[in-house]
């Protein structure tokens, strides 16, 4: 993306067999969205206010007023340049900093649309869309997070008054996580237990003003702060995730939050007629923007990676030419490779998601449930398999890199640190995947009533036949045949599937059954949502795909993508009999003749993602592969070199030298 | 270890069913090493000058001043209590906190002793051990690490002054990465080409100052400086890794590192009658004490995910009873136990290595090199696997403990951070791996000419057998004999080894066939190394141990350790048909059951540790259990709550909530 000076990858990029502007197009999702985002990056990365590199090195007040900077300069930019919404939002992405404004456009303004009566919603949305208040989700508490129907925060019903008394009863039931809420939010959305004349009504969402619109005191009754550092330098430090109790606080009657129950002046709670399932919906849309985000950070780690591993020369020169680029090593290509192919699924299956989203909504919209428990569980166990493999493909694309990769100028280090929350928050990924077990097996269990499992789940309708089938690869080349492929990963998930539930129907308590299996429940899960990638990524290589050579490079990193999770999880398929010893060292030398014609179009596939270097954030990644220069001039700049000398030298290292600590038998 | 105030853990401790006082004892060595330890942690965790709960706060000036501090502060300590060379060591490793003082124990000193002469020895080892030099271990460059045969570093002789010149003749041949050397060390042990007469002898070791010894000024010639900022807060931000470069320094003669090549006064070089291999022997020391660091610091993570799972509650509370400790769940305890069992195979794998070591240094003493290429491809191998399975294990005990895992008061966020180096330095895990493969595939090519296999290979000389044998599992119960699960591994890794070394021979070129199967052959290797493990924990648990129940719960571990490999790498066991689908199934069901015994013992098990408050350094490992209250309290200390409203209010969010940078179309 970058046009400047030398190009030290060249040489690289003239390898490509494909055209790469359409394959930008590819993976942006469109022409508009690539225009877009390749504007917007561009406009971020012009603009030094925007400026990332120092944060590794900021104090952590520091740190966080600098990210407050920069949201109001976000702010005022998408003010001046009157960008529209979509506009705003790309841009916000390209800032590339957690920050308040996430929870509040991402989470506080969902809340609310979602949850809220219509009047609920033309009262509150205005106000939030012009930021004249700033919100956040306050769900979590000390002691529950997983568990939300466990919450302690309780939000009693005063019918003298007409309003709900908000109050932390124990220590555990401060809330703790939300972020934004620590410094700058001045409003929430509470979940709390609705308590109406001494009855327990459960967990429900409630607006409660936190801070003074006037001087951003909080609020009588209310302590709030923040719960300190996280993970990493820079980082997730930059948000202010925080504690907040009640002492009693007061709130309208008319700030729950009352789409879905009711109550009323009298203290009736009344079920509206909206339906409960509503809030899968929204948890599908959240879930679906995480695994775009896990595309996100997975492609740019491996775009880090995948260009200093090009960089990158060690051993064998032979004759005194120059040595081995790292990215000729097979093993490093087993490596790199899979987690190149995974960010491309991972987009796509991001892509179907969103189509997934808008079937769901339209049905929702007439009243239609059919579908949204397929829908939950596929949504709820993608975000699992996406954000569990980016986690460990980013500290993997760090290893890539040998010693250098250790650097926070790396950019990797930052990347991991900011990115794995992602496989706790909004679920965590193990309770997901048992929440999927539990759809799977309901599913199974009524196939012999003749009900045909949906969506995702279709396959488990020819179950009979899975269990026979065998596969015919008789050569290494079979394994390219879509249809051989995703029998194989049917026949895998299915047969994975039926062996739990028989194995549960053991049983007499089939929840001591659940408990008993579900690590292998869990595996279960994991097979059924690979197949679900593959099958998506093999339907989009089905398609149309116009550019010289663009569809070809796809095909092979579709065929990447299952045969590497073949080779990972050989126990499944060979334990099952979906495949033979034979089959499978076939498709393992499939796999590495794979790698060899990647191998040439590496780069071009990095670049297709669009990064500038600016979001990248990573010497090692630049896009112009000037590595050393630009390592050792950054080393220069941290503040331990401001002097020769350094601090503490004449207190602490003199002495020990001079030997005016010695007395010792050493 | 702790002893006032509540115990929330009481009621696990109390169902232990072995003598916690004996399993500290067998963890710690024997019981000396455990009254050692003991003495010395509390004498670190007693000493306010010690605390490192503050690390993550400090600007990088102010960690590394304060790291200065307490290396002044643990050298006067050594003197004042004077403390033994092993008392001092164990005091360094208590103070928990990388410094330039491992570098100069841990290869500076053992630099000059492998490599100098004795009177080498005798001139710089006496100033080394009272420190009245600093000294560092410069040998990776910008431009290599693995490949040090690569190295660009040239040491000149220059017969008229009878010097070496020390010169960096391009920017990649800048030193980079030697810790200490960025603002301490006055000495470094320099690895350069020796070129005589125009010819290069390859890299060899200089004695080199850096700094006067007067005012610490860098001498004439010589840069050098810190590298920046490294992975996460504090963490290993408290270590000055250095770049160094050198233009033209002049050394005496003496100052290249003698003991195996000579340079003359008139410029010959001469191979001194000391074997080269003596340097395996450093290797084999230096990796020993990695695989023990290893098992250090997988225990303390397992020790913090441990206590914190038998802490935390969600789901499942019955008729209003307290909801179920996440520890009960056996997701949980899939992912948990394995790594518990990891850490104790890891600790006596280790114990065995420094038996391992002390057999090569006997040998290598009596001119017997024999042994020494095994014990090499072992070391290397069993740093590659420990160290890798312990930063993988890291994080995932990190995710064991949901949100507030990502806390940095978890203490997991700065293990994992200070951690992961270990995958990388010392060799690269993956290089590592390549080599034991090379090891591995020479020595089954070598079957066929009788040459028998030595120590971890012995049982190669088995093929025959191990080719054709046939798992004779029926029950669950047969998963726990030590024979058997024996067989299974040493006929994994036979088959494996067997295979690959048949694929290799298609190939017309071996070092290409090396190349192209390189990822199937360091998957050999893992088999391998895994094999050696199980085995050093079969031969533990068959030994005599004392202490009621001891063995018993080691027994337990030891099976988990082994069975759980065995589920993890399934598709190894079955496609060499070591094992049937129908075997591996009731290892499972024999795991599940191993998981049910090992619960009431998990707490005991990690408190056998003897892990100081202090060491954990984690709000949720506390040994009395009080995570919440004590997290709660540590969130205020944030400097962000210094105020309670943000520094930045005014210029950055008041603007925006008064709408003074509004003009959008939003
Ligand atoms: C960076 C970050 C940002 C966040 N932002 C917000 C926010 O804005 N608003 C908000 O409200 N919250 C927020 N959270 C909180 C987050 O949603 C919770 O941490 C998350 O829901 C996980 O819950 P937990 O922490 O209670 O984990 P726990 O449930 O305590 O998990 C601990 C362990 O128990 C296991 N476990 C739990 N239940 C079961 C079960 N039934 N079966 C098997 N295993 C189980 C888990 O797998 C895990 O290994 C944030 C968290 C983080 C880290
Ligand atoms: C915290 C830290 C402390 C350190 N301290 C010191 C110190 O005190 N003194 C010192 O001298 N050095 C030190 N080092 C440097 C360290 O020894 C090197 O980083 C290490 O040897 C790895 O080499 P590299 O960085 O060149 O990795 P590279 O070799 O560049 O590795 C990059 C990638 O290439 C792959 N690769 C390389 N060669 C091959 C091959 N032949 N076949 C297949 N794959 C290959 C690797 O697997 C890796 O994935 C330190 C490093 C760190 C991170």
């Amino acid at each position: 993306m970058e046009g400047v000076g030398v190009d030290h990858l060249a040489h690289e990029r003239k390898k490509a067999e494909f055209d790469v502007e359409e394959m930008k197009v590819v993976w942006a999702g469109s022409r508009h969205d690539y225009e877009l985002s390749d504007r917007i990056a561009r406009l971020v990365a012009s603009d030094p206010a925007f400026r990332k590199d120092n944060r590794a090195t900021l104090s952590r007040k520091e740190l966080f007023k600098n990210t407050l900077r920069k949201a109001a300069h976000a702010w005022k930019r998408i003010a001046e340049l009157r960008l529209s919404e979509e506009e705003a939002k790309e841009l916000r992405f390209y800032v590339d900093e957690p920050a308040f404004t996430d929870l509040h456009w991402g989470m506080f303004i969902p809340a609310i649309k979602g949850q809220g009566t219509d009047e609920q919603q033309q009262k509150w949305l205005p106000l939030a869309y012009k930021m004249q208040i700033i919100g956040c989700y306050a769900q979590t508490e000390l002691g529950h997070g997983s568990n939300v129907q466990g919450l302690e925060t309780t939000a009693t019903f005063d019918p003298q008054t007409d309003e709900f008394v908000i109050h932390s009863p124990t220590l555990t039931s401060s809330k703790w996580w939300p972020g934004g809420l620590g410094k700058v939010s001045t409003h929430a959305v509470v979940y709390a237990r609705l308590i109406v004349n001494g009855k327990d009504h459960g967990v429900n969402g409630f607006i409660v003003q936190l801070r003074s619109l006037d001087d951003h005191m909080p609020l009588p009754g209310i302590t709030v702060g923040d719960i300190g550092m996280k993970f990493g330098s820079g980082a997730y430090n930059t948000m202010d995730n925080g504690v907040l109790r009640f002492d009693n606080v007061r709130i309208p009657r008319d700030q729950m939050l009352m789409r879905v129950l009711q109550v009323t002046r009298e203290g009736k709670c009344v079920q509206s007629d909206v339906p409960r399932q509503l809030i899968y919906g929204t948890m599908v849309y959240v879930r679906q923007t995480i695994v775009e985000d896990a595309s996100y950070a997975l492609s740019k780690a491996v775009c880090i990676a995948t260009r200093y591993s090009a960089v990158r020369r060690q051993f064998g020169s032979q004759a005194g030419g120059s040595e081995t680029q790292v990215i000729d090593y097979k093993t490093q290509q087993s490596r790199l490779f899979p987690l190149l192919a995974s960010a491309y699924a991972f987009r796509f299956v991001g892509e179907w998601l969103t189509l997934l989203y808008e079937d769901v909504t339209k049905r929702l919209a007439a009243n239609d449930f059919s579908t949204l428990p397929e829908a939950h569980a596929c949504t709820a166990g993608l975000k699992s398999l996406t954000t569990s493999i980016t986690a460990d493909g980013i500290e993997e694309c760090r290893k890539l890199c040998g010693g250098h990769g250790y650097l926070h100028a790396s950019g990797l280090p930052e990347l991991f640190a900011v990115y794995i929350p992602a496989c706790t928050y909004e679920g965590d990924n193990v309770v997901l995947l048992l929440q999927v077990a539990r759809f799977l097996m309901k599913t199974v269990a009524q196939l012999p009533s003749g009900k045909k499992p949906v969506g995702t789940t279709a396959y488990l309708g020819r179950v009979q036949y899975l269990l026979e089938c065998k596969s015919d690869v008789q050569n290494a080349d079979d394994w390219l045949k879509p249809a051989v492929v995703l029998e194989a990963f049917e026949a895998r998930a299915a047969r994975m599937c039926v062996a739990r539930a028989q194995a549960l129907s053991k049983f007499s308590n089939p929840e001591e059954g659940f408990a008993e299996l579900s690590a292998d429940l869990a595996e279960a899960s994991v097979a059924h949502c690979q197949l679900i990638v593959v099958s998506k990524f093999i339907e989009k290589v089905q398609q149309d795909i116009p550019g010289n050579g663009v569809k070809k490079q796809l095909e092979i990193l579709c065929y990447i993508y299952a045969l590497h999770i073949l080779h990972k999880h050989l126990g499944d398929f060979l334990s099952t009999a979906c495949i033979t010893p034979k089959q499978a060292s076939l498709a393992n030398d499939q796999l590495r003749s794979l790698y060899s014609k990647v191998r040439p179009n590496a780069i071009a596939l990095v670049d297709s993602f669009n990064y500038t270097d600016h979001f990248l954030g990573s010497i090692l990644g630049r896009y112009d592969g000037n590595v050393y220069p630009k390592l050792y001039e950054e080393a220069w700049k941290d503040p331990l070199n401001d002097s020769v000398v350094p601090d503490g030298y004449h207190e602490y290292i003199r002495p020990i030298l001079k030997q005016q600590l010695r007395n010792s038998r050493l």
